[in-house]
């Protein structure tokens, strides 16, 4: 038996997240059974589109029960294997984060390659995170010459991405986000425009400056103010790829709303919602491309690393105060 | 010289119009000079897009000016002619509706075949309403095979052509409108289900009653609550056409705003704005389309007719208080 550690959902919050929400419990672990691997997560990832899961509301996922530990994108070694695919020090991709050893069958894991890249650069630019900068930016929002991009929480683990793609196709862009460490980051990685929304009294204003000539693409991680300045400063045949609306996970009443959608008549915007779980046909492409940016120094990333599972949950509560910069990780062994 | 009526505008509006905006004035026609070609328009056309003109905004078209006359869609004859590609009696479209009698260069005029139409229909579901339905729900909504569609201002010239082609094309529709009458006009059409918005205190919940599967397909020339509607009814992947907002069109302030826009996300949904103008390739083989519904008995239509040049501000007025059925129309000779 190995004793391990998880974080389960104790309440539903209703608005802002606390700690009052979540649970630290201990199980043991028996010896894996045939056909399953046991693993000791190394890192795990936090992420915004956790929150909603929190809700009991049905979405492409479905909600985190209460009682139960949470789950989502991890980084472990196999420990102990009864499945002849793996062997003890492998290195495996999984969706059963939030815990720090689980017995899982061999199908739920995906073997990695590491090639000299440390193993949370897998939760992070080459990841999630980055596989979703990539579906956005080049599908979704179908990026084409001459583009001026404008990436909102740009110094996140979605807009350090997005950012540096549109950079290394040669695009202008314009990034946002909050605070001098986040706004020389981004300036470090060859943003061209940066705009601190925590000290502009309007984003709209703020981004008229920086994007004179109006944008044309908008990878929105945010909504609300930020999607309404986007659709203002468009430019006919704008493309906003909606990837997230970090601003309104944790309100109960949903905020003012966008004001300004009539825009997208008179301009012809084309605003598309995604989620990666339908773009998997596009991962190849991504992780040689995505390679292939590390090794030319073109993609640079930020990690905010807490330590021990026990703070899983400030982790995840810090997502929505903005203390992240770059990717936010739990590194748990 | 030929004396003439015209609309002039008096002043921009701020919010809700009304008479005090327009004004009515009397001038003089030369006969044609060389090249030019006089017309007596016949019918001209009321548009909910007037409204947004009267603003000094830039917008796909200038907006109106002050002390000038409006213009829009007319259908008109000839009655001098200094080109010989037009004669007296000639039928023709032209976009310089609002005034009673004009000279304007040949090249302005689309001479109209009417083999048995009547005229004004070249103003509604063979001109650019029915036009207007025809590219928002086959392109841009990318209307196939079992997709459920939803039409609001489902009664007017755009949505009553929008709900025909979908049931033509053999679609569950349903339709927004207000009134005994709009709804009866809407069951005699083929609409599966009617919601009359006026009766209901939740479009949401009426929505949810006629569709409970959700809706694939928005066909939107409302916005505000019958948008927000549609995306908590959306089914994944949803194509939402915007082609209008005409309930924020009278309004200083913005309204609410559409507050659950981060639905898009989740259900993967595409919003895209869009205006004829950029379809003109579409032309030809719509009319042919129409044409076939119209003498296959698979298109019909309600007139509303103001009669005389000094009521189309009224005419106008009307639509944004929802009392016209179908295309709203003057009749000037």
């Amino acid at each position: 038996m190995v004793s391990s550690r998880e974080i389960r959902l104790k309440s539903r919050p209703s608005g802002v997240l606390g700690p009052e929400h979540f649970e630290l419990a201990t199980v043991d672990v028996p010896p894996p059974h045939d056909g399953d691997v046991q693993v000791r997560n190394l890192w795990m990832s936090v992420d915004p589109y956790m929150r909603p899961r929190m809700n009991d509301v049905k979405s492409y996922v479905p909600p985190f029960e209460v009682g139960k530990p949470l789950d989502g994108a991890a980084v472990g070694e196999v420990i102990a294997s009864a499945d002849p695919a793996f062997a003890p020090g492998d290195l495996v991709q999984n969706g059963l984060g939030w815990r720090e050893v689980f017995n899982a069958p061999a199908r739920v894991l995906r073997k990695l390659e590491a090639r000299g890249l440390p193993p949370q650069v897998f939760l992070g630019v080459a990841g999630v995170p980055g596989f979703t900068a990539y579906v956005g930016l080049l599908k979704i929002a179908g990026l084409k010459e001459g583009d001026v991009v404008f990436v909102s929480a740009a110094a996140g683990a979605v807009g350090q991405v997005a950012c540096q793609i549109a950079k290394a196709k040669g695009h202008k862009v314009i990034g946002s986000a909050g605070g001098a460490e986040k706004v020389a980051w981004l300036k470090e990685i060859g943003v061209d425009e940066v705009i601190d929304y925590k000290a502009e009294s309007s984003i709209r204003q703020a981004l008229a400056r920086a994007a004179p000539d109006g944008i044309d693409v908008y990878f929105d991680n945010v909504g609300g103010a930020h999607l309404e300045a986007a659709l203002t400063m468009s430019k006919n045949f704008g493309r906003f790829a909606l990837c997230g609306a970090i601003s309104e996970y944790n309100t109960t009443e949903r905020s003012g709303g966008v004001r300004n959608l009539v825009i997208a008549v008179q301009r012809r915007l084309r605003l598309q919602g995604f989620i990666i779980l339908d773009h998997y046909d596009e991962l190849p492409q991504f992780t040689r491309d995505m390679r292939e940016w590390i090794a030319g120094g073109r993609m640079k990333w930020k990690e905010t690393v807490e330590t021990g599972i026990e703070n899983a949950p400030a982790a995840l509560m810090k997502l929505f105060t903005g203390a992240n910069l770059g990717k936010m990780l739990v590194k748990l062994a």
